[in-house]
């Protein structure tokens, strides 16, 4: 048995994972607030919780943030206070058991290539679209990691030099475009510009619109909705079609919290790779599925990375 | 002995390569004008040539445009006569010999991998300045091929989704902006500007202004021409730096006809990944450095694809 963690800006899910068989035999979730200190002790707990009648033989540690290979977290706005904090080794020590750290995204994408949506194609990429955007690849049936542990992140991979300055300091990164904070702005532009007049009646003020009102007015028919999500499912492709350039993937596997959407995502993105891909008729296009795993996509792909080494 | 083939817009390169040692025994070089039907009697010339006193095994074949993973050129803007041509499968039979297609600048890449500047690296970018961009990479010291074999066609990437049209029909490309074109169209505007009278100087009329001439005045000191070069620096590792950010490679080898230019190139693209790439304070810096083996490249690239697979 092995035990997959995944820690994100607010919350740290747990699973006890067999990784023979990929089945989750116990899971746990708990607050990921606090010091590097704290949130080590929270996790040892959700270990001790999870090990119950078993005997874990290793850790795999997903997070929200940049993880070098030896198992520190370099960078992470959702996590600050775990910059330069050890967390691989303070786990380990306060555990016993050998800890593999790795992106989120990057864990997410090694289960769904094992037991999701990546089954059976050695070449995919899996975007992870939610408050941000993160991704992982696979390429020759192997994970795409990194030098120093960094790939796949995509979102600030700059698509528009001369557009609007983000809160990175990049200007026009694709994460602007087609995060889900950019569909809630493009739901307040339209809504500002009189073009959203159901999302107006939802909120108190226009600055209130969020991607969820979008998303609820989309599944009610709200044709504004729709012209909205459709200029959103355009710049989500805008993105995948760079990503298609550099790496030529079979396969799109699209994650993250805004999947949830479902068939209108999918299809959305289906359509404008088609428009926006330079040379779609010379090259079999990509197929564009939606992950399989949900929320459980990084623990149980930390898991999986802690089997392989353990 | 491999037999490794380049074949180019204008010119078709042959080697004759110890496959152990990477040694180039012999070379040859033709037109490669002409139709599919022509070119495959020139190639097969060429192999002939090439063979006295030698039995070849095999033939690698690196062409400048999108080839199939089955040896088909699927889409070349250079090599048009040959779109849609079982070039592979007829070069084969002609010569009675296994002959393995690939991309010129994922050739390249292996070539560069394996006897050039980018061996003891497996995470590594090899991109290629010249009239437009190409590009390849090894990812766990694999090379990257793609489900189709197109990967690498970075110069396609949209780096600036409301900038200037391209020639392909996009907007914004980086090719746009950081290939040996735009270099020329760089010095074209300054000088239409007033910003270049020393490149004025050189030519009758400043539409006949070319890389070249940025580039010779580049050499002799002219500041017009260094700042020039600096601000294609710029966009060159404006792409580059979307490339780190997917994949974290530890090491950037930098080809193409535009490597010529040397270590201003190299210095000024170092110097503007560090300008531009997010979290540069985070992350260890790439290391820059300038190709190897200059034009042999795709040629000795494919040999050795040939030979991995003979």
């Amino acid at each position: 048995m092995i035990i997959g963690l995944d820690v994100g800006g607010t919350k740290a899910l747990g699973l006890l994972v067999d990784p023979e068989t990929g089945a989750m035999v116990a899971r746990a979730k708990q607050s990921s607030a606090g010091t590097g200190e704290a949130l080590v002790a929270t996790l040892a707990t959700m270990v001790d919780e999870l090990s119950e009648g078993h005997q874990p033989t290793a850790i795999g540690l997903g997070i929200a943030g940049l993880v070098s290979r030896d198992g520190m977290v370099r960078f992470s706005p959702n996590l600050p206070d775990l910059v330069e904090f050890p967390v691989v080794d303070s786990l380990s020590a306060v555990t016993g058991l050998p800890v593999v750290g790795a992106n989120d995204a990057t864990a997410g994408t090694w289960a769904e290539s094992q037991l999701g949506a990546g089954r059976g194609a050695s070449d995919f990429a899996y975007v992870a679209l939610g408050t941000g955007i993160g991704a992982g690849f696979v390429v020759n049936g192997q994970l795409v990691v990194g030098a120093h542990g960094f790939a796949g992140e995509v979102g600030h991979m700059v698509v528009d030099a001369s557009g609007p300055a983000h809160i990175t300091g990049q200007q026009g990164p694709w994460e602007y475009f087609a995060s889900g904070n950019a569909l809630g702005r493009l739901g307040r532009e339209a809504a500002a510009a009189g073009r959203f007049p159901a999302g107006v009646d939802r909120v108190d003020s226009i600055d209130r619109l969020s991607s969820h009102h979008v998303v609820e007015l989309l599944r009610s028919g709200d044709g504004d909705a729709m012209a909205i999500f459709d200029e959103f499912c355009r710049e989500v492709a805008r993105g995948i079609t760079n990503l298609l350039m550099i790496l030529d993937p079979s396969r799109v596997v699209i994650g993250g919290g805004l999947a949830d959407i479902g068939e209108p995502l999918r299809a959305g993105v289906d359509y404008w790779l088609g428009e926006l891909m330079l040379g779609a008729a010379h090259r079999p296009a990509p197929e564009v599925v939606l992950a399989e795993l949900g929320s459980d996509a990084a623990a149980l792909g930390a898991a999986l990375l802690a089997s392989d080494v353990s």
